[in-house]
C-alpha cells in the first residue's frame, strides 16, 4: 500500500504544508519514523522528534507553532491521534481486505456462505454452516456441523468451531482459538476411574465480540456457555462449560473461569486470574491480576486481589506487612522474653 | 435428529403417559425447556416446573405422584437422571457418529488405516501411522511418523501429534492440544547462549484418557512422557517432558507440571496448579487450585493448598490470618509500648 | 534407522569391544535398555547396569576397568557423556530431514521458496513470503502475506504467523504457536462498550530462538514485538503487544509478559510467572516460578520471588512464618492476656 500526502490530507480532511506528492507505505511512532513513513504528534513532550524525524508525513496539530524548521511533509488536522487513529483502522482494513474463496477448501454442499466472503484454502466448513456475508475465514479454520458464523466475522487461521456454536456480527477470533470443545465433565466411580458425562449444549457468542489465540471456550453440558455482546478476551484464557461472561466484559491473558461461573458485565478482569466454579461476580468489578476468587461477589463495582481475594485495599496492605513477618515474628519473641522477665521479678525479690 | 416419545420410552424401558406421537430434537435442563425438547426431573425441589414447562417430554420417576395437570408426556422409569445420562450419551453418540474419508486429506501409503474409521479433509496421516478401528481422526489433524492410535479414539480439528507417539483405545483429544512437541532442554554455554538438547524419546498414553483442547504434552528427552490409562487433562496444560502422570488422576485447566515430575495416581489437581521437577506426588493426593507443589509428598491421599503448598487446613487457617496482618501488626507494637510503660514504671516510682 | 556398532564407532572416533555387527535403532537411558537399543554409562553411579542390561551396544569411558563380564558390545570413548549427545542430536537430525514439497500445499506464485525446504501437505504460503534455504515448513503451517522466515527453520505442524511478521535463522517453532495475532488494545468508550485499537505492528524474531508449543506472541500496535536471538520460549506463554524478550533469555511454560515490558538479556524465567505492562527487567535477573512482577526490576543478576515479587530471601523467610501465622496471632492475644494482668496487679493489691 502506497499514499501520497495529497490523498492522506484529503482523507483526513487536513492542510497540507510541504511536498504533495510524497508518499509513505507505513505508519510509525515519531520516535521509530523512517523514509517512507507516516506519524503523528499528538504530545507536545515529544516536540523535540518533529524537527529530527526521517518520518516522510507528520499529522500535527492545527494550534501547533513551528519553533524550528521540518523537512517532512506536514498535516494539520483538529486532533492529532484520533486522526492518526482513523489511518491506523484504514490501513488495517485494506491490509485484510481479503475476498474470495481460494483453493482447495471444503464447504459441505448444505452450507449457506453470505456474499462478499473469503474461504482460505484448507478451510473446513461442514454442514449446515452458516457464514454471513463480509466474513473472513482464514485457511485452517475449521466450523463443525451447524456453526453459524454472523456477518462482519474474521476468523484467523487455525480457528476450530466445533459443531452447533453461534457467533453474532463482528466477531473476531484470533489463531488456534477453541470454540466448543467439551466441558470437563466426569462422574466417579467406585473403582476410581471416571465415565464421561457427555457435553451436548454449545457456545453463543453475541455481536462486537473478540477472542484470543490459543483461548479455549468449552461447550455447555446442556444449554449454552455464553459470550455476551462487547466481551473481549485475550489470549490462553480457558472458559468452563456453562459459564457467562456478561456484556463488555474484560479478561486478560492466561485467566481461568471454572463451571457454570456467571461474571457481570462491564468487568475488568487481569490476567492469571483463577475463578471458582458455580459462583456470580457482580457487575462492573475489578479484579487484578492473579488473584483466586473463590466465592461469591456481591457487592458491584469493586476492587479484589489475592488468592483468595478480598478487597484490594486490604490487600495490598497485607502485603507489605507480609514481607516484615519474620521481623514481627522476632519482636513477639522479644515481647515474650520481656514478660517473662517482668513477671518473674516480684519472684526474685 | 427427531425422535418420538414412543422411540424413547422404548430406549429408555419406560411407561408412557401422554402423546406418543410428539417428536424432539434436543435435550434440555427443566429450568429451560423449549418445545420440541425432552426433560427430566430428578430432584424433587424442581417439581414445581413440571407444570409450566414447554418442554414436549418429561421423564420423571414411577413414584412421583402428580399434583397438578401436566401438559407435556410423561415417560416413567426408575431413576430420571440415570436414564437422561443414557439419553445424552446416545445423543452425542449419534451426532458425533461420523464415518469415512474425506478428501483432500494426506494418507502415506505406509499408513494402517482400521475399519470403520472417519478421516477428515485436510487431516494428515504420515509414514508408518497406525488408526485403529472406529477412531474418528477430523480435519486439520496432523499424525506425524510412526504414531500409532488405537480404537475407538477421536482426535478433534488441528490436534497435533508429533513422531513416534502412541495413543491407546478410546483416547479424546481435543482441537489444537499438541502432543510430543520437544521438551524445553537447552545446555547453558560459557557466552550465554544455550545449546539445544535433542528430544528423541515419546509420549505414551494409556486407554481411557481426555486431553483438553489447547494442553502440550512434550516428549521425553529419551525414554517416554506417560500419562496413564484414565487420566483426564483439561485446557491449556503443560506436561513437561519425562513426566509421568498415574491412572486415574484428574488434573484441572491451566496446570502445569515440570520435567520429570511423577503424580501418583488417583489424584485430583485443581487449576493453575504449578509442580516444579523431578519430585514425586503421592497417589491420592488433593491439591488446591493456584498452589504451588515445591517438594515431593509422600503421605498418600492428603489435601494440599498454597505456594509453596502445606497442609490444606493450615494454609487455609494463615490465609485468614494473613488477612488480620496489619491489625496484628498494630496490636504488637501497643504491646511493646505497654511493656516499656511497665518496665518503665518502677523507676518512675 | 538402523546401525552397526561399527558405524557408530567410526562416528564417535571410539574403540569397539564385542561383535561390530550387532545393529540398534534406537537410543535409550542405561537403565531401560533393551535389546537393539545404544546406550552409554557416564555415571559410576550405575555402573552396576552395565552387567544386566539388555542394550546391545553401551558407550563408556576410556578408563572403566570392567569388573564382571558384559554382553552388550562396547564402544569405548574419552566422555561418553558428549558422546551420546552427539549420537542424540544425529538421530534427531537425520529423524527430521525431511525434504520436499508435499501435495497439496498452496504457495502463493509471489513467495519465495529457498533450497532444499520441506513444504508439508495443507501448509500456507501467503503473498511475498519468503522461506530460507533448508527450512521445513510442516503440514498445516500458516504463513500470512509477506512474512519472512530465515534459514535452517523449522516450523512444525500448526505454527500460525501473521502478517508480516520474521523469523530469523535457526528459528524452531513448535505446533499451534501463534505469532503475530493482535494486541489486546480497546479504547473504553462512555457507553461501556470499547472499540478496538488496530494493530497494524508485527513481530519480529532474531536467530536461535526456540518457541514452545500453544505459546501467543502478539504483534506490536505500531512497531515490532521483538524476540531476541537466542531466546528459549517453553509452551503456552503469552507475550503481549510490544514487548521486547531480550537476548538468551529462557521462559518457562504458563509464564505471561504484558504490553510494553522489556525483559533484560540472559534473563531465566520460571513457569505461571506474571509480568505487568510497562515495566523493565534487568539483565540476568532470575525470577521464581509463579512469581508477580509489579514493577521495574533495576539491579541487574538478582533472584525474585512472591506476587508482588521482592528479594528472594526474604520472600522464602516470609512464606516460612507465613505458615505460623496462627500461632503468631495466639502468641499475640497471650501476650496482651499476660500484660493486662501484670498492669491489673498494682490495682489489685
Amino acid at each position: 500500500m502506497q499514499f501520497t500526502a495529497q490523498q492522506v490530507a484529503i482523507l483526513l480532511n487536513g492542510t497540507l504544508e510541504g511536498d504533495p506528492g510524497v508518499t509513505v507505505n507505513q505508519l510509525a511512532k515519531i520516535e521509530e519514523g523512517i523514509q517512507g513513513s507516516l506519524t503523528f504528534l499528538a504530545n507536545p513532550k515529544y516536540e523535540a522528534y518533529l524537527y529530527n524525524t526521517m518520518a516522510s508525513i507528520v499529522v500535527i496539530s492545527n494550534d501547533l507553532e513551528l519553533t524550528q524548521p521540518v523537512i517532512p511533509t506536514l498535516i494539520r488536522v483538529k486532533d492529532p491521534y484520533s486522526s492518526f487513529s482513523v489511518l491506523l483502522e484504514k490501513y488495517n482494513t485494506i491490509k485484510l481486505d481479503k475476498k474470495g474463496i481460494e483453493q482447495p477448501s471444503y464447504i459441505h454442499p448444505s452450507a449457506k456462505v453470505g456474499k462478499e466472503v473469503y474461504i482460505g484454502a484448507f478451510a473446513y466448513i461442514g454442514q449446515n454452516v452458516v457464514v454471513g456475508d463480509n466474513s473472513k475465514v482464514y485457511p485452517h479454520v475449521y466450523l463443525g456441523d451447524n456453526v453459524q458464523v454472523g456477518d462482519n466475522c474474521t476468523l484467523f487461521s487455525g480457528v476450530k468451531v466445533y459443531s452447533d456454536c453461534v457467533l453474532g456480527n463482528n466477531v473476531i477470533v484470533h489463531s488456534s482459538a477453541v470454540i466448543g470443545s467439551d466441558g470437563f465433565g466426569f462422574a466417579p466411580q467406585k473403582d476410581g476411574t471416571y465415565t464421561k458425562v457427555s457435553q451436548i449444549g454449545n457456545v453463543v457468542i453475541g455481536d462486537d465480540v473478540e477472542i484470543g489465540s490459543n483461548t479455549s471456550i468449552d461447550r455447555a453440558t446442556i444449554g449454552s456457555t455464553l459470550i455476551r455482546s462487547g466481551v473481549k478476551l485475550d489470549n490462553l484464557i480457558q472458559v468452563a462449560h456453562n459459564v457467562e461472561i456478561g456484556a463488555n466484559t474484560v479478561i486478560a491473558s492466561q485467566t481461568g473461569v471454572s463451571g457454570s461461573a456467571k461474571v457481570g458485565e462491564n468487568s475488568v478482569i487481569g490476567g492469571q486470574v483463577g475463578i471458582v466454579g458455580h459462583i456470580n461476580i457482580a457487575k462492573g468489578s475489578q479484579i487484578q491480576a492473579k488473584s483466586g476468587i473463590n466465592r461469591s461477589i456481591e457487592e458491584e463495582g469493586k476492587k479484589w486481589a489475592g488468592a483468595p481475594a478480598t478487597n484490594y485495599t486490604n490487600h495490598m496492605r497485607a502485603q507489605v506487612v507480609l514481607q516484615r513477618l519474620p521481623e514481627l515474628e522476632r519482636k513477639i519473641e522479644e515481647l515474650q522474653r520481656r514478660i517473662q522477665e517482668l513477671t518473674q521479678l516480684p519472684e526474685q525479690k
